[in-house]
């Protein structure tokens, strides 16, 4: 038995790849870069193409066939699309795209703010016009948008014999049919038959007798929803009905894939404040743009919550140790704040926070709040004790540290229950007002406090 | 045809099967959750349990028949597992487990603490013994965990229509298999056969004839990364081999989906500093224990930036809106910090940023940070001149603000890089240090340069 494993077994990550390329582009050897795309699939090419600062990206583009241009552009992020196609006029967008599917091509014209988006659909035939204008008629985010339409149709009354013999001629298949689908003759959907019973059962029975209930959803529903709906049955694979329960198309394991990916991107960049910033080397000014909003905003709390220490500049000024702790009590709260706002933001995303849960939840941050509160008032009025020797700051302190760690605890919960409720997505603005919330509550206990008690 | 959509289409989702579950466990009907429950999957069944909490979970479990206590257990996350299998002995953890596969089995076995783990082995056949103790052996991130081995092995050099007679004697197949193995006599694997093409080629044929090449990962492999490698290279199924190149088992479109998730769902509580903490109702003793080290690291980096303004406490007894001020120069370069790290984290997560690329990174968010920097340095200064009407505060809170996001585009970059150099997950440790970082840069470069500027 041969013991040393063959060199391709693993095949070569994501980042090998990405190092061999970029020798590849450092010794400018243009015809081996052909070469080597000319061995991956067109989101490898895009994932690597997107590893790369812009004026390498268009140098890595040229080297690419008409037909890999079009997979590598409904692969690209927004914008790293949107800066490759800017300079395609419509025929060589018609050119590069006639071979996607219309999903994809619609994707692609989405992203043309300008009037090519029209010349394009105009140069297409009549049938494939029709079909993306279709597509286009879904919102970005539907089903409709991702699913796949090339399924294998077949009818109820027949042999399964008559299906295997009809599968034999017929064209192109994808190779990973799992299901074929059964509708009537106006394209209702019966049913689904698994590829392997096909083979497994007596050839003389129906495809009745043997089709099974699909799994469906509604080409009109949220494509994430759709996604994380199959996914909690598991499902990886579903039939695509409009409202007629006419068969309009398929969301394959690869989709679902895909939309779980995007899903699980958004909630980690919303978190972070960077909402539209989804390209890693996107030229400066572009990632200067896309954060100034939440920075801009956070700065607006950030004031707030100077103005908040304004009001007490009287104590500060007596009692300057005041100043040097201040921080401290903002922060614990940021930090339990944070934890009990990403449980619950993850909570609600797998769908098991809802109705009398939410109570449940509460009551118990609330008494982590209040338990982790009491401990770590401890800990800090005892450090603050040693660092400074006032009791008086010790007591405001340990006691504002208590509130704050309580008030975490309920916004950590309540922020995302009430965007949600209002319709927004809880990661997206959850962590400013959080901060916000445990910056306002902490300073003001700490140094409202500390002018009761301490101010002479 | 009939234009309203049938109630079942799009089915309930998640939140809705909870919520009808709250409705049935409120008013205690046992028979009813019991028939509901037997509608649902295990996973589904699971993920529903763990949105109560403990005391109903221990009711909702005796509803389950002993074949849906396993594949709840299985599908469980860790602490909830744990919680349910306490009071199982192990001739109870036997019955329930004794339809599972191997690798499931030996996942429940691995959260038992205690002797009963070598107890249900050594209660079992010896062939399934011998079979958990092999998957045991792996690592418990390692592909072999998570694999399946109910795969079909077909040999080269048999025709088409035999495989097909063997398929339909040979008893139970996966519905969704999408491939057969093709093994020589000593089960290395050769190729792969998709179904549909076995369906569509002449049945005279010879497998090798139309067999392909399959996509491999190792059984020791980790099982994240062979899901993101395959994500990469657009397959949702791989064959597992070990190191002598033996079919072992296969991975498919539900494992790869259940590994990203996983995944995904990693770096989100990483981020958030909760490291260990999943299950979301958990008993409020559990969840404080969970939090308590990040609570813990987060104070001691407070009191670090406590103790550089503690350096200062000459100038802010002297000039109080520093003290009021202070805050602002932290929270703008915390927020550009964490943009900028999340970015970074997420570049290596997607194998986007590794080789010459970390540099090109660097010198983007250092632009980055400079031109914020000095943006927002002037809306500052110029918003603290309105208020304090002081040129040199405006100008030190301006020079601050610069210098901390200068800082914080550069730590954002260089932490997560440093952290997986040394074997960490950036995810994990990164925004504590940051924080860290942006807080102590902070206050140092403003209360100094207050110091050396203001101080008399």
């Amino acid at each position: 038995m041969d013991k040393t494993p063959p060199l391709e077994m693993t095949g070569l990550s994501a980042e090998e790849k990405l190092v061999f390329l970029q020798a590849l582009v450092a010794e400018h050897r243009q015809s081996e870069i052909i070469e080597f795309f000319a061995s991956l699939t067109g989101s490898e090419i895009a994932n690597l193409i997107e590893s790369f600062p812009y004026d390498a990206r268009d140098a890595l583009w040229e080297g690419l066939s008409d037909d890999q241009k079009g997979e590598v552009l409904s692969s690209l992020n927004e914008s790293a699309r949107a800066h490759l196609i800017k300079n395609l006029d419509a025929s060589e967008i018609c050119e590069v795209t006639h071979h996607l599917d219309a999903q994809d091509t619609a994707d692609i014209l989405d992203s043309l703010q300008d009037k090519r988006g029209e010349d394009v659909i105009d140069m297409m035939a009549l049938s494939r016009r029709d079909e993306i204008n279709q597509v286009l008629a879904y919102e970005s985010d539907a089903v409709g948008r991702y699913m796949h339409t090339d399924v294998v149709r077949i009818r109820e009354n027949i042999k399964l014999e008559v299906v295997q013999r009809y599968l034999r001629i017929k064209g192109e298949i994808q190779k990973n049919t799992l299901e074929l689908m059964v509708v009537d003759g106006e394209h209702h959907l019966l049913g689904t038959l698994h590829v392997v019973e096909l083979l497994r059962y007596d050839p003389s029975l129906l495809v009745a007798d043997i089709m099974e209930t699909p799994e469906k959803v509604l080409d009109t529903m949220n494509a994430i929803e759709a996604a994380k709906l199959l996914r909690f049955k598991n499902q990886h694979f579903a039939a695509v009905v409009n409202e007629s329960g006419v068969l309009v198309g398929q969301l394959t394991a690869a989709d679902v894939l895909e939309l779980t990916v995007e899903e699980g991107d958004q909630t980690v960049r919303h978190l972070a404040g960077l909402e539209n910033e989804i390209d890693l080397f996107a030229p400066v000014r572009k990632s200067v743009n896309a954060r100034t909003l939440w920075l801009g905003i956070n700065l607006a709390t950030a004031f707030l919550a100077a103005a908040v220490i304004g009001q007490f500049e009287a104590v500060i000024a007596q009692v300057v140790a005041l100043a040097v702790l201040m921080p401290v009590v903002a922060s614990m709260g940021g930090i339990a704040g944070s934890q009990t706002l990403t449980l619950t933001i993850r909570g609600l995303a797998m769908g098991k926070v809802i109705g009398s849960n939410q109570s449940v939840l509460f009551n118990k941050e609330f008494a982590i709040g209040l338990i982790n509160g009491a401990i770590w008032a401890l800990v800090v009025a005892l450090i603050s004790q040693i660092w400074f020797q006032d009791v008086m700051i010790s007591l405001v302190i340990g006691t504002a540290i208590l509130i704050n760690m309580i008030a975490a605890g309920i916004a950590g919960v309540l922020i995302p229950l009430v965007l949600k409720r209002l319709g927004q997505d809880p990661a997206l603005s959850g962590a400013v007002i959080l901060t916000t919330v445990t910056d306002v509550v902490g300073f003001l206990s700490f140094l409202g406090l500390a002018t009761m008690l301490i101010l002479k």
